[in-house]
């Protein structure tokens, strides 16, 4: 299977801030900004294998400043990394004021997709080709971040996790 | 006022195409695009002027093929030329099959939008500067649909619309 | 196929404008009226041919005087002419104020939708018999604007729309 | 205040049922058919005493035969009857087949409004003046209604209720 | 087959009252309740039989006091009784302020739903086994209210109606 | 401040799974399941503080087998442990099959939410007092947790984690 390079996964979405999106102090919920992340982020890894993708884990995502009504949310995501059938997609959030057109990074956020055939079952994709600095070193730090599940999901030891324990010392 | 390259214009969003989106065929409604495409282009326009924007009109839409339940959507928008506190926004829509992930152009649409103050006065908007062949095209056609308006809307008479009618010798 | 006539094909709906309807002035965004159009005017279509239908293209549609938070929309609609396949549609969009009930027409849409069978082919649909007065006008000024509409696409030349022709000496 | 006929609060809706208006049988959902009544029925009220309405009651209503995705739901509703700042509105449900376009009479449904100020303090409205056979039995049924529910929520004795009492006799 | 108590028929659910489930006052929309009853009505039938249940009817539901936007509705339900292939829910509505988080008595509701089979056939439920005193009670009521229905629906005679007799004498 | 108990901030909530939370086949997706945890999670924050709570972070959640269509979804949310301002939130997910009724554990997510005032600004709440053993565990992880974020954030050093150190050793 040919490698598909970071840029050719990047999906990019923009939404504008409505009433219903917002709490009772008028800041858009978080719960709205996780689903905006999951569909594009579903949509860039299929970009990756060409094949219906589910939404498998979401990573911690903090909410800094608030983000207004009418403020305009862009969501840009590219694959960080692939292993077997599953695809760790790196999202960041920008907010432009509705008022003042004042661009500011808001947030990064992290899911990790895995490609299903027609019956669920999970399908191998191809590797990813991180080609910029901040490609490699995202893709690097997906390999840490996979082994930190692993380790606390039980699944492998700490002295396996080479890449987690180099980076700690 | 400072010109706008038609590129510090750009926005775009992709959607997938869901359940509620179709119709008893399992195609994406017009109306649902329609509703994409005011978003996304009221945020171009946004961007050409950092101010509030409101719809005043959209020209002729067709649409071609059908749009399948899963498929993407991306809409890409950039101002085609303003005049005075108008903005007219050309967005081109292209769609992936989610099953083989082959994208195909599926349509242009054209809407305008003005900028207004906080109570909906219409305000002044910068210049719009077209850099590559498609940008001049498209603002070259953007003053003859405006005289064709213009002309339809008996608020100008035949021979002021000389570009247009320069087109049609 | 026995013809239908105009008002066998009347369809009408009632809205009120809700928060997530509007913009940050809290007036209507253009797009959702653009939605609501399509759903009243697929469903007049159907009236006509009573077979799925739809949407081909939507005509120019300008955006008049702002529409508020809680006001009325009602949109009334009604096939203007009927050709081998496809129904044009006129629609008459009215506002209530909220506070004062004052009631205001404020613009006029016009939809093409075309019938199909359940693979999505187009199907011949009756021919439309208009009535009174504004039925015949719109049914002679569909025709003048379809042949616009062929000639703008370069299927039919300008010596071929002799009502447009017509229209225009 | 001048009385108003039935005909003039006349308001009617159609609706195509979406996907996610069904259930898992693919037929609407009774809760989605309330709230498209709640709309249309305020939406009369309003027309009545062109003010602000408030849902005061629903009435029993009873869902007959499924009706199915795809299917045109047509609500029709007229006021009834006025009583000092309160209206009774009764609705007519109507369903298209939208395969064959059949048209059927669904249910019927009865609710109440509320006239109410800026803060939300119930106001006069004028009377309410029948004309057709339907809107005079409908009128007189009103009132029964109304002596049923004032005797239920235990407001006025069995004897008061002179017109249900002379009904069931 | 073996009879369910009401307890294990409990089903509950907490909302927060978004601007689009407001009217101009911003105030919950009486439609938007009655949705949210069907709702979780239909679970609560479901933990009853088991199988695909539809919504048969609504009876009266009274709306006292104003919900605000950002107040959380607490909407609590329980099998009253089952009828053959039906069963009759009442749900105990309850709303806690956004700003004091004071915790009020709302509203009741009583929704009917029928068990369906895959063609939407009606299909037999266990009896329901009331325990606490307001679960008898209710299940006592469920068949005085069965009664008048049947009674005012011209299905049995003012003499079969013992219960509800009884209770008026 | 008075400690609030575990159980007080017991919230829950469940949803029927519609056609517009669906995927192409047919399963939830991750981004409304997201969404309804970030509500439910908000008006469990809230009965703990009775103040407004804005969302501050989402935890790793894992989707594990995947959620079809018309199955009911519950989630039930306590406050595991309040620190200053902020509230830890710890939810479980359960699935009713539509079918077969039979329930099953899905997955567990935690949610950090903060007190604000109506300015936005972060203010005090009262302490979680754990009661049961699940409460009690699930209070002494969430300072783990707590711990470990800091740590990564980088804003205590690794020997002022004990109990995360602890815990490790």
């Amino acid at each position: 299977m040919k490698s598909i390079t970071a840029k050719e996964t990047f999906a990019s979405s923009s939404h504008i801030v409505l009433p219903n999106d917002t709490n009772t102090l008028g800041n858009l919920m978080g719960g709205q900004l996780l689903n905006w992340l999951d569909v594009i982020g579903a949509i860039c890894a299929h970009r990756h294998c060409r094949r219906v993708v589910v939404t498998a884990s979401v990573g911690k995502v903090a909410f800094q400043k608030p983000i207004s009504l009418g403020d305009i949310v862009t969501i840009e995501a590219k694959v960080s990394r692939a292993f077997t059938s599953s695809m760790e997609v790196v999202m960041d959030v920008f907010v432009e004021n509705h008022m003042t057109g004042k661009k500011t990074v808001h947030n990064e956020a992290i899911y990790t997709f895995v490609a299903v055939d027609q019956i669920g079952r999970p399908i191998e994709v191809p590797a990813l080709l991180p080609e910029s600095d901040e490609e490699i070193e995202r893709y690097e730090a997906a390999l840490r971040r996979r082994q930190l599940n692993l380790l606390m999901a039980g699944k492998i030891k700490a002295n396996e996790a080479e890449e987690l324990k180099a980076f700690f010392e």
